[in-house]
């Protein structure tokens, strides 16, 4: 399962402009992004973590552990973005553990690349 | 909840003596492991990354993106760790969202640690 086909149908979506910052490095966070078209750079200090594509998903620490943002987004080109707030999050989790398996899969494949940066 | 909780009473535990090599990065993982008593060292080409203490997981990643270790998990002192199988791992995140919810907090902590050192 992609996140894409939970949210496809998504009707509140966000549009973002090319380069437009989605949230800033050490923002309050309050909703995790799934990417519905276009790509999202995240850095942390200006050094790119990360390119998130369509189908991905990004922002998903703030709604975990509700501290500030991680690192930095922003759209790399024009984008389509369903925001998923907390109280969904959790819903998500409890009624669909594919759902809940695939955000740790992206949790995993994001602390891989960070230990390979050691 | 804990992760101690669901695994108090744990009959298959495993004991480790201080100093022992749990696993080295770069292992097949099968299992996670919950730290019923003791402390274990996380390491990256010998560098420490994070200690592991009662009621805390490790090996996680393994179970969820079926890749290889990504630390090396050492003994501190002597420790009892319940393992958890793959399969046991999707059953308990279906039947207990606070259980998935609890491993992503882990991998949130394990992820904002990382930021930190960049």
């Amino acid at each position: 399962m992609s996140s894409l086909a939970l949210f496809r149908n998504e009707s509140d979506t966000h549009a973002v402009a090319a380069g437009e910052t989605i949230f800033l490095e050490g923002d309050e966070g309050r909703v995790m992004y799934v990417v519905l078209e276009g790509s999202v750079r995240l850095s942390v200090t200006g050094r790119t973590l990360e390119k998130v594509v369509k189908g991905g998903v990004f922002g998903e620490m703030a709604l975990i552990d509700a501290g500030p943002r991680s690192a930095t987004a922003t759209a790399i080109t024009a984008c389509t973005l369903a925001p998923v707030t907390a109280q969904r999050f959790k819903a998500l989790v409890k009624a669909e553990p594919d759902f809940a398996v695939e955000i740790m899969r992206v949790m995993a494949a994001r602390l891989r690349s960070m230990d390979r940066r050691l």
